[in-house]
């Protein structure tokens, strides 16, 4: 709980408090909360998916001002090192990411840095404002694959990264094929616009592939799902000269060989965080042209955290995006 | 042998008769020689690196004219699939490497479309000629691996082709480390702009570039080796937001994993053959920016062609890039 003498204390010059209104719970904080994410540093407040409205400005904020909307881009990087050079803060050497090496958004008020935060409309409803960075996550793999107009893209699994990516390659003009083991899921990617989904219990997405592509292959395939066995099947599924974006921080041994990545010259590619997608993403939430459109089916109050927990552990089906009110 | 009734027959509209002067010996005749490529159709007649002498032109042929000296570019593609659409006529689906899909130029005469031949000076020695394929070849790895100037490169692999990466990474103003067991042919490599050379045998590659990276690791790794470990080492010592590209057709599994592409967003990509590089380096040949500087060791009769074989197998160490004269 932050006191009111520390909300109206001195904030440093380049820093913005916020108070926290909406914070998404992802995949990721499930792992940091049962110690099995290997990136993240314990004991750690978690929260990388954040909303707020600013409550104090320090001396140097010359972007916001006391009550405008914004949310946090997460992560925070050094600028010099060979990543940021090359326009990749995302993987700076000395890269911290907000909720994962440092104390994130799940609390009631947050300092961030003035260069963290970006503006949404005043109009946006914070269920719309807290879907912002999930939406980074999908249009990052979409850059990352290189997605262009009239692309086949193959997305395995259709959860919400899934579906954040199945909008983000619509908004590219690409005709996407979803894979997922739940037909309800499958039903939802089929609302927010995917041409074919498959049901990988029932149907080999390989030979899916090769019938919708006309033995082709896949232009672009995007594994959100990120098992060993989901790998190998995107190298199999993918077009000569494509592309496989891979998301995951599985440290099990994969089963593919370099023939068919230099045969098809495919490229094979992490996709981490996200570069730069921030003003991308805003600017479509502000004027409407994305929304959460039902992806998110469950909201809980700070004080349900762990119900909200138990809930997309028990039934990760029912559940799309779950989100923490901090009101 | 073609006979002189042959020679002087109608040559079809689009296509050039080329009497062949030089045929260079890659690595991969070899494997189509004892039957162990995977994508060669037998029976063949092998040869793509190949210079020549044009003898007769079709009715349609306007660039060249009897007496010209040109290089084969030996692919052949569609021109419409997805991999040509995005300008990767390399991967085409319905592509034929010459010398490898089909009759290739260890023969005295060839006939060739015109799209596939290039110019090169009428002063350009046959040897110099000869070694444009090759050189396409470190030009794409070069080109897939994004190398820019300053970048650290690590290339594994000091033989003929490893040794045309190097030059056109240098090309390109990057800091190269060149890896190989053989000290020869590491001293090779240092005479041709190596700025680190590494023997494998006696030292561990990935600990070098560490040290040489100050922990970075090598922003781009070109494997020139292809085996499953040097595949391994390469993801080990690729920097954040690297390029890992590998040239082999080597079909057992890699012991990689997931989580350091992901981590480190790096980028894998195979390189295979050449996409448009045979006007850059026709251009560097005709200048002289680019010779073989002894890369060509050894250079046999047609009659011969046996003996160069053997020599390459069992003394590989001494032979860089031997070739086949035809005049």
């Amino acid at each position: 709980m932050v006191t009111e003498c520390e909300k109206t204390s001195v904030v440093h010059a380049d820093d913005v408090l916020v108070k926290v209104k909406r914070v998404g719970i992802c995949g990721s904080d499930l792992h940091i909360y049962h110690g099995t994410n290997p990136l993240a540093s314990l004991p750690r407040v978690i929260g990388h998916e954040v909303t707020g409205e600013v409550a104090n400005t320090g001396s140097h904020v010359r972007r916001f001002k006391p009550g405008d909307r914004v949310v946090v881009e997460p992560i925070s990087y050094c600028g010099t090192c060979y990543a940021c050079r090359k326009g990749r803060p995302n993987v700076c050497k000395a890269l911290s990411v907000f909720g994962v090496h440092e104390d994130g958004g799940m609390r009631e008020y947050i300092v961030v840095p003035e260069k963290q935060l970006h503006a949404v409309s005043p109009d946006l409803p914070w269920e719309e404002a807290v879907m912002a960075e999930p939406y980074t996550i999908g249009a990052q793999a979409v850059w990352r694959g290189r997605v262009e107009k009239e692309d086949t893209v193959l997305i395995h699994g259709a959860g919400p990264i899934g579906i954040c990516i199945l909008k983000m390659a619509k908004f590219k003009g690409a005709s996407v094929m979803i894979t997922d083991l739940n037909d309800e899921r499958l039903a939802f990617a089929e609302k927010n616009g995917a041409d074919v989904t498959v049901n990988a219990q029932k149907e080999d997405p390989v030979l899916r592939v090769n019938e919708w592509t006309k033995k082709e292959g896949a232009n672009v395939v995007i594994d959100a799902v990120c098992l060993p066995s989901t790998f190998e099947t995107s190298i199999d599924a993918v077009s000569p000269a494509g592309h496989v974006v891979v998301l995951g921080f599985d440290e099990r041994t994969v089963g593919i060989s370099q023939l068919p990545i230099t045969k098809k010259e495919v490229t094979i590619t992490g996709s981490r965080l996200q570069t730069n997608q921030f003003p991308y993403i805003t600017d479509l939430l502000n004027k409407g042209l994305l929304t959460h459109g039902g992806l998110i089916t469950h909201t809980f109050s700070a004080d349900d955290v762990h119900q909200a927990f138990q809930l997309i552990e028990q039934h990760p089906g029912k559940v799309g995006k779950a989100i923490i009110t901090f009101d």
